[in-house]
């Protein structure tokens, strides 16, 4: 098989003048289109599955809807991997980029067997056909994508762009699997998709499997031409080899002869692989390969309707979805399908009792080589626990009697809990840390060190910690390492992603996906728990001295807030022991989505070890080291760890404005346990509710995040009317730390306004306290604005409790 | 200049031997000299400001904040390009990928003098350079990246990746702009811009302007090398050809050699720009061109200090931000900064006031030729209002004595405003649409008719619509889609960008950019209010009979709730005429984001045009007409076109089971009113809230988005704790309509129970209700599964009011 631009067909030169046999290569083809009948039937058909009889209305789905366009060139691609995997005992995935292939994946894994094992229901016969066109898009059934109910998929073929990098995630720490990944040319044109080539520069070939990349160019979108299948050959051959890879091109519409030449392009791109693979493995050699990859160039809606009431179908957009509907409203219609799906030989294909014939069936691989049912594709059948040393050894010393005293970055106090978790699962390869340049700016870099960071690419003398072995992910890409690490928890492995708080939501539809993916998974019997997505969300919106209000945004939150309850944790751990007991829970989760909040500033410290863990297991609780006794004049209730900060600050400072005040902290860390029981499993019950917030007290909540999140959780509760929230509300720029919260009303000082405006006792002193709290404000104005920082009397605030 | 994959340096071979005449050579190094001077000064210096004394501490800033490395790259290619500007008398804005290239950028601007113009606080002399050191990422100061404060931009450089699809969109119906764009290296890395080189199958040559791409390949991000930076040389130029570009390559760090040879790489490219426009304009050419790029390797850092404490910086990543600190600590890091900076010899730069020497001042372009001063680049300046034909020609009749009795596609009729209003601004070619391959999916398609859809690449007689001048925008990339817009709208133009609902999540972030862009431009009294960004999400998650769980999200509603009041409205009209007069509304409006969610399925039509026009400005209200009159047991209220539907059925059947009730309908088209008048200006007074409410009734609120979204906006109002709200709980799948509803208990019998359980004097009778729901609930669940659609009596109900 050549390699040259200048040929859009390519012909082999030196290899064989036929590598199928003409038998294999009838079966083959009959294998081939037993997977487009049953694509097709699953679009049209609610009965008569093996059109045993003359084709009626009455066989006719009500609403038609599925995607024929992409399908049969999808069943093509399935039935010579099949080849493939027998010839050569290949433990292969395949990850299907096209949206809605998901009736030629269905197809194919019913022949192969792997449907009927996991939905017994769906017989090997007529009336296993007949539910399975069905099922097929029909309310009760199953959706037109591929999906979590597809069985050896761990991509959902709704929202486009991430095939390819989800076949990565699924590669790395795999030397022995190879992933197949069919690249829609619509999806092609999606910013991940884009960015996702380059993950060539970050897979080991010795210690990791292979992609194979198949762009599929079929042509069309939903209702336009794709931009890769516009431009002139040479020039998507320069992009691809550009991304670093070996294009290889089968162009093509004749079945048997595109047969013989996808066995061939096939057979060579698979001994590039295993070429490339030796060299690494056998051979040592370091350098990054240049990975072959497949231009497929065939018709949309290949094997369908040429042309329907007079205008061209095949090969045009007009095949993307159903090519034609109408068949109550257009006899001809009827009389068109039925001729289509004959075209097929259906009585050729399926025995008596409709069956599939033996002898097609035979060339499909057995049990756990059929691409449906690898076990890497329901990754929690190989999910081994992580490792995780007891999170108690990095403790942060913390002295009751002196808290606050000292300075900590409590990220860089995860970052040891993090070094020691890679360490302990070295041997395993089965944990990666994942971050868009940024752990080592998040304060995570123990991490690093001893594993390194993953690079395939140049590497210079000044470089550190670069390695082809490395652990770490680093790219400037946020979707990139969400997509690598959905791909590597999908197949049954545990990582970690550490991202600016603000630029998190350049992932926030993926993030979307991922929880409807989990979601239904957990519906699905078949389906085992795979460990859960961990962010930790650090440089967030109140310690954004440099970068300013780009960089300022906690709507992460609220994106979460809206997903199930059953999936999603929120945590805002306030200083570094509460960060390691969360962090050390999130680690041995399964199946959530765990979202930590956490700053990279050196900041005060609390709790004890002790009380972090007490604090952790309750979710909230109150503070009573912060606390006066007995029945408090106001709730001072913080999440977070700058709002903690400020309402400790703010409790000392109401004592020492108003004598005799009695004032209760209460810190919320697991942000869930507002809600009600009813509604989230760590949802408080009203009594545990009340018991820490009173029914009759005024609360003043400072809030890391938007302040409407805290109504929408405590809107039912009952002191919710008491309930007064300070937070972001989109005000800053490049400033010190303490105006940041001056811009926002959380700080200090206006909390403790907020509060003796709220309490009705000392109603009469307000004016005096708002005065004060403008000559407050006012000191601190003019000095940040002559020396450019915080007050001296803020930067070295003497904590003092109980 | 030749343009060869084996040579990083290019030599020209047919170019004259010096371009630059040595005297002007001079004089471009020492504006570039000056402009690094005056980079590194904002970053170290309070005070001193040119050196005239001995430095100190006391002119250092207590905390150092900026990004050194990309700066002289950066002032290095302004020089260049004002050079070019000069010359060839070009019209040329400058778009700034790298994220913190802000003190470079602003040196710039102030030694061409735009800064003061803009700012005359910060004069030409001593002061005023202190004080454009002081206010650089100080408090009350300046952010460190290119941002709105930045004369002559259009992009902030705080999130990364949208640099190259602003410029896109900047040049759109420009046709004498240039638009510089440098693009990052890292920047490169993300999804957003590995898609957006492929905009120049978009950019007509003979009607748009130019955009030249300039690739700072700086080696370096945070804490690791680039991608791009470590791929052999004539693999990224593949790349660059791939993307359909002819690159050329500018290496080295000898800034004589480098002056000369940029002078001629530039002209080349301008060269190559004027023939490709002329090719296009005077003799009719249309295929697509091969525009010029530049790849400009320079060391990160360049002319910075070598080394630090031993260790190499110039060309490393210790160069990205800054270069060394602990200048308190380490009396040698004093020394270090002064010889740095009198590197640069200050003393020949500035006369005796400070002010830069007329000879070098003299080489920059003047008036609105200098890129801090173009036009373009605060569009407000050029805003022509768009012409909107009075949107009632389109109106749907609607007859008030059988509302609902006919279905029809709301955003089809939306199509027909927008295909009238593209017409009638095509001569001032200021309107786009823009649509990631959805426009007649979400059946707009008529506004494609006549004007036809953009497209540069090769067409097939197949196609449709497609034209080099077409005006809607398609590509299956809504970041694409969303920066393409940015840029058109932030040079003074009008646009509409539809989506699908669940997949505008995809460009969260920008649209957060975005927001805060126009937030702090409000703030900015030499900003020109722009026009708004008008989004219609369509397909929306109650009508995903086909596509499913993967396709249903509405939460960018909440996404914008988190935004600023003043910049965010949020529309749901219920039906066609509504819709029209929401349109309307946003069309004409400015500097907001207008969010329109409106179905695109056949629904049934409730309003007259008078009426919906009311309804509008009002935002919401009672709907007498399917209200019972006088005090209501009651109150229904809806928010979004399905919602809308299943009260107005559950007002019916609520009077059909409980003869006598009387129920009140209230309908939502604008979410904002909900919020109190304080938080926003569309908010109801309490009052006004009360009158439509009631304060004592309940009231059951259907609403199209995640239910806590109208609890965040209500907990406020006297009648709250009465409001029981129904969404979309993530519940759905592929099935019937009537499905989606009865899965998130939206649907009319679950909000007639709702009614009946919330009324007291109906408790008695709440056990038979239920049993009533839940038969109905069952005949409708066989009957979907049999027949794979809603019952028929849910398929034609027979609406009818009072």
């Amino acid at each position: 098989m050549t390699n040259e631009t200048n040929s859009n067909v390519e012909v082999p030169t030196q290899a064989p003048r036929q590598l199928l046999s003409p038998e294999l290569l009838n079966k083959m083809d009959a294998y081939w289109r037993a997977a487009n009948y049953l694509s097709v039937g699953q679009i049209y058909l609610k009965d008569n599955p093996l059109l045993r009889k003359p084709l009626t209305l009455d066989d006719v789905k009500p609403r038609l809807l599925g995607h024929w366009g992409t399908t049969p060139g999808l069943n093509f691609i399935y039935v010579h991997l099949n080849r493939a995997i027998c010839e050569r005992n290949l433990n292969m995935m395949y990850i299907i980029g096209p949206g809605h292939g998901g009736p030629g994946i269905v197809a194919n894994t019913y022949l192969e067997g792997s449907y009927t094992e996991l939905y017994p229901a769906v017989e090997q016969n007529a009336d296993g056909i007949k539910r399975l066109f069905r099922q097929f898009s029909w309310p009760l059934g199953i959706p037109s994508h591929v999906a979590p109910e597809t069985p050896g998929s761990i991509h959902e073929g709704g929202e486009l762009g991430y095939s390819l990098v989800h076949a990565y995630g699924a590669a790395l720490d795999n030397p022995d699997l190879i992933v197949t990944c069919i690249v829609g040319d619509g999806e092609s044109e999606t910013g991940p998709l884009a960015t996702s080539w380059h993950s060539n520069k970050f897979l080991n070939p010795a210690t990791d499997g292979a992609v194979l990349p198949i762009l599929h160019l079929n042509g069309y979108k939903i209702a336009n031409p794709t931009i890769l299948a516009r431009i002139p050959h040479a020039e998507l051959e320069d992009l691809m080899r550009g991304y670093g890879y070996e294009p290889f091109t089968l162009e093509g519409h004749e079945p048997h002869t595109m047969h013989e030449q996808m066995a061939q392009v096939l057979d060579t791109m698979l001994d590039r692989i295993a070429a490339i693979q030796k060299a690494a493995r056998e051979e040592g050699n370091t350098e990054r390969p240049r990975w072959p990859m497949l231009i497929f160039k065939t018709p949309k809606g290949w094997t369908g309707p040429k042309t329907v009431d007079g205008k061209p179908v095949e090969g045009t957009w007009r095949a993307h979805q159903v090519p034609f509907a109408e068949l109550f409203e257009k006899p001809d219609h009827l009389r068109l399908l039925e001729e289509w799906m004959r075209s097929y030989k259906p009585q050729e294909l399926f025995d008596e009792k409709g069956r599939f014939q033996t002898e097609f069936a035979d060339i499909a691989p057995k049990g756990r080589h059929r691409m449906g049912m690898n076990p890497h594709a329901n990754g929690g059948l190989l999910l081994k626990p992580l490792v995780v040393p007891s999170f108690r050894d990095f403790k942060v010393p913390v002295n009751p009697t002196s808290r606050g005293d000292k300075l900590i970055e409590s990220t860089r106090v995860l970052g040891e809990l993090l070094h020691s978790t890679m360490e302990a699962n070295l041997a395993e390869k089965n944990f990666r840390v994942f971050g868009p340049d940024e752990t080592a700016s998040n304060r995570l870099q123990a991490v690093e060190e001893g594993v390194g960071k993953a690079w395939m690419a140049e590497t210079l003398p000044v470089d550190e910690l670069l390695s082809p072995t490395g652990r770490v992910m680093e790219v400037l890409s946020e979707h990139l390492c969400q997509g690598w690490l959905e791909g590597y928890l999908l197949t049954g492995r545990h990582g970690f992603f550490s991202c600016y708080e603000a630029f998190i939501h350049i992932v926030d539809s993926m993030v979307n996906q991922h929880a409807k993916w989990l979601k239904v998974t957990r519906e699905i019997p078949w389906r085992k728990p795979i460990a859960s997505l961990n962010y930790l969300l650090s440089s967030h919106v109140w310690r954004q001295d440099h970068n300013g209000f780009s960089h300022q945004d906690p709507g992460f939150i609220d994106h979460l807030l809206n997903k199930k309850s059953d999936i999603v944790r929120i945590y805002l751990p306030p200083d570094a022991n509460t960060l390691l007991s969360v962090a050390d829970h999130c680690l041995r989760s399964r199946n959530y989505i765990n979202l930590i909040v956490a700053g990279k500033q050196p900041e005060p410290q609390w709790l004890t070890m002790d009380e972090a863990v007490q604090h952790c297991i309750a979710g909230l609780g109150i503070w009573n080291w912060a606390s006066d006794e007995g029945e408090p004049d106001v709730v001072m209730a913080c999440c977070g760890d700058v709002p903690t900060q400020e309402t400790l600050a703010a409790a000392m400072q109401l004592r020492a404005d108003v004598p005799g005040i009695k004032v209760r902290v209460v810190n919320v860390v697991d942000l869930m346990t507002l809600q009600p029981s009813s509604e989230h499993p760590h949802g408080l019950s009203d009594e545990e509710f009340d018991l820490a917030f009173t029914t009759d007290k005024p609360i003043i909540f400072a809030f890391h995040g938007y302040p409407w999140g805290i109504h929408s959780l405590t809107y039912r509760r009952h002191g919710h009317d008491n309930i007064h929230v300070r937070g972001y509300k989109e005000e800053g720029t490049t400033t010190t730390p303490f105006d940041m919260c001056v811009r926002n009303n959380i700080d200090r000082y206006q909390l403790t306004l907020d509060a003796i405006k709220r309490i009705p006792r000392l109603a009469a002193t307000a004016e005096n306290a708002s005065e004060t709290y403008y000559e407050r404000i006012q000191k601190h104005r003019l000095y940040v604005a002559e020396y450019g920082e915080d007050l001296p009397e803020i930067r070295d605030w003497k904590w003092s409790f109980r």
